[in-house]
């Protein structure tokens, strides 16, 4: 299995993920700025990934820091901020920094050099973790795969997402594995392309069947009768239900809802964020017009357009069939199913 | 006003709109074969534009005819299958090849030189016509744009895809030329990028105030009350009202519904086709796969990968609030409607 990111001589390894299919290439982070940069710029994405990478970054920032040891707590607030400042969306880059903050609270008045290690085995463990949590949604959710299904999904929730064998894509993983699956249909996800890029590029270095298909096509590919259930990932979730996501996905929820098809969302616990009561909520990252305007920085317009780029969407509750975690599937209402699992967890 | 198409010295001049925006080129096609190429590959594009194509490609290969007379027959018949061959889906096509049809019967008695101008003259009408009736589209179309509206757009329904003036983009000129219109909110229209590429450009030549989206934010914009109505063109029309168009009307019509939002189509009659009962009947073009893994010849994913690319969908007629024509707007139930109207016109 291709590692997304490992740590190796006080460096940060990140899988450059934005020069995928093409070229399989690390990029070498050796501070906290330059892993903040890989998270801003794609290089790394996924809601679970962003949050291990961030703590890694954080952990590498305390690993590198030579400063007074009076000066620690303000570098570490520093870091953690900049960490914070990647992305807005996806609430696991927040949880893993909170998370991180316990720990180096908890340690502060060791040695700078213990402080550093606590807080590197804190980002491996969550690492481990993230791939423990995406098996169990994988065995948890593969339920919702019937024996011959065509299953839909946007954008890569997969093993390049997290730190191995994905959330949507870990469920069809999951499924494939039982021979449950029939193919794949990917939607190529514009602007930035993951679903031709990476989820197409990861389903056949397994031997996934899978037809990529552009955003416009998702609609009709259900309407005759291709697909028998859509399962995409998260980028956060409120306390109600509501799901935001890669944008395209709200789309693929009505259309789901018009053909009768279940709709399903997979995402760990730490993509759960009780404190937001609703998606409406939830802030929408807005990314460059360049995005939209440019492949590979050629134009695709008049270069002068407005765009409007909104990078993800809220799909209300009421258009999901149900929540795939690592502790089960949450079915509606989901005000109580989420609170109850999430409380019960320490994600 | 550019002209998508005029007749010169014995050529048919054609606006390579495969290369728009960033160049504005006229291909020079001296043959019947080259027209069919040039509407095969894109370079014409747009349901009316295509048959007033084939129309002059068919007067054209009459025009340079060095044969027998005897052998007139079977050569305007091979060369009508050719031009027909070309594209499946939009009606127009088969349409203007009749109309010409007619026109040689009625006259292949005549001098081959006097066929060749009978026949020219044809295309000739068959161009002006159009324009008078996508003048007529926007004049009865406006009405359903209100004062200060946001209207959102698919694919190119404009002067490019027609020989001028457009039909869906006819009505949004016609409402703009009263000032009724806020912003045009154009879906880039994957594969082919239709709307990127021709809408935003023809837009702005006519200091039409756009935003350009991909296809997959079209929903999350209407949900955030952007869109108080979308207009789009079609390919064919069937008797029941259900609208064959570029892949992804489907998709924007159930997203219109879900939100409450009016959902439009503007063609001329000609695209009406009473000999098909239901949309289930319209044969759906599928494209070569490339168009959706390349983009100007470089790959956006894995070469190998499985591609579904059809060119169009269908959406049902009832998610269609209403079809503009040039005698008006025809609203549902559809079957009366457009016999009625269709019957008592020669389109």
């Amino acid at each position: 299995m291709i590692k997304t990111i490992y740590f190796e001589e006080n460096t940060v390894m990140l899988l450059d993920q934005s020069q995928l299919p093409e070229k399989l290439a690390y990029e070498r982070c050796s501070s906290s700025l330059q892993v903040a940069e890989a998270i801003n710029k794609l290089k790394v994405r996924g809601a679970p990934l962003i949050g291990v990478t961030a703590a890694f970054g954080l952990a590498m920032g305390v690993n590198n820091y030579s400063g007074s040891a009076a000066g620690l707590d303000e570098y570490f607030r520093e870091t953690k901020k900049l960490l914070a400042s990647t992305r807005p969306t996806a609430v696991n880059l927040f949880w893993a920094l909170e998370r991180m903050d316990k720990i180096y609270q908890a340690n502060r008045h060791e040695e700078p050099d213990r402080i550093a290690q606590v807080l590197l085995d804190e980002a491996e463990k969550m690492y481990e973790e993230d791939i423990q949590i995406n098996r169990a949604i994988g065995e948890y959710g593969q339920e919702v795969v019937d024996l011959g299904s065509n299953v839909m999904t946007i954008c890569n929730a997969g093993a390049l997402a997290t730190c191995g064998y994905g959330t949507a894509l870990g469920v069809i993983r999951s499924a494939a594995g039982r021979g449950k699956l029939k193919r794949v249909w990917a939607c190529e996800t514009r602007p930035v392309l993951q679903g031709a890029r990476l989820t197409v590029w990861e389903l056949l270095q397994d031997h996934i069947p899978v037809s990529l298909i552009t955003d416009s096509m998702a609609g009709y590919t259900m309407k005759l009768g291709q697909i028998d259930v859509v399962i995409v990932g998260a980028d956060r979730i409120a306390a109600n239900g509501d799901v935001a996501n890669k944008i395209g996905t709200f789309s693929l929820a009505v259309l789901a809802n018009y053909n009768s098809i279940p709709f399903y969302v997979a995402a760990p616990l730490s993509t759960v964020d009780l404190s937001i009561e609703t998606g409406a909520l939830i802030p929408i990252e807005e990314r460059h017009q360049d995005e939209v305007r440019q492949i590979s920085g050629n134009y695709l317009t008049v270069p002068e357009v407005e765009v409007f780029n909104p990078a993800f969407d809220v799909t209300p509750h009421d258009l999901i069939s149900g929540i795939i975690t690592e502790r089960g599937i949450i079915r509606p209402s989901y005000v109580d199913g989420l609170k109850q699992v999430k409380t019960n967890t320490r994600g």
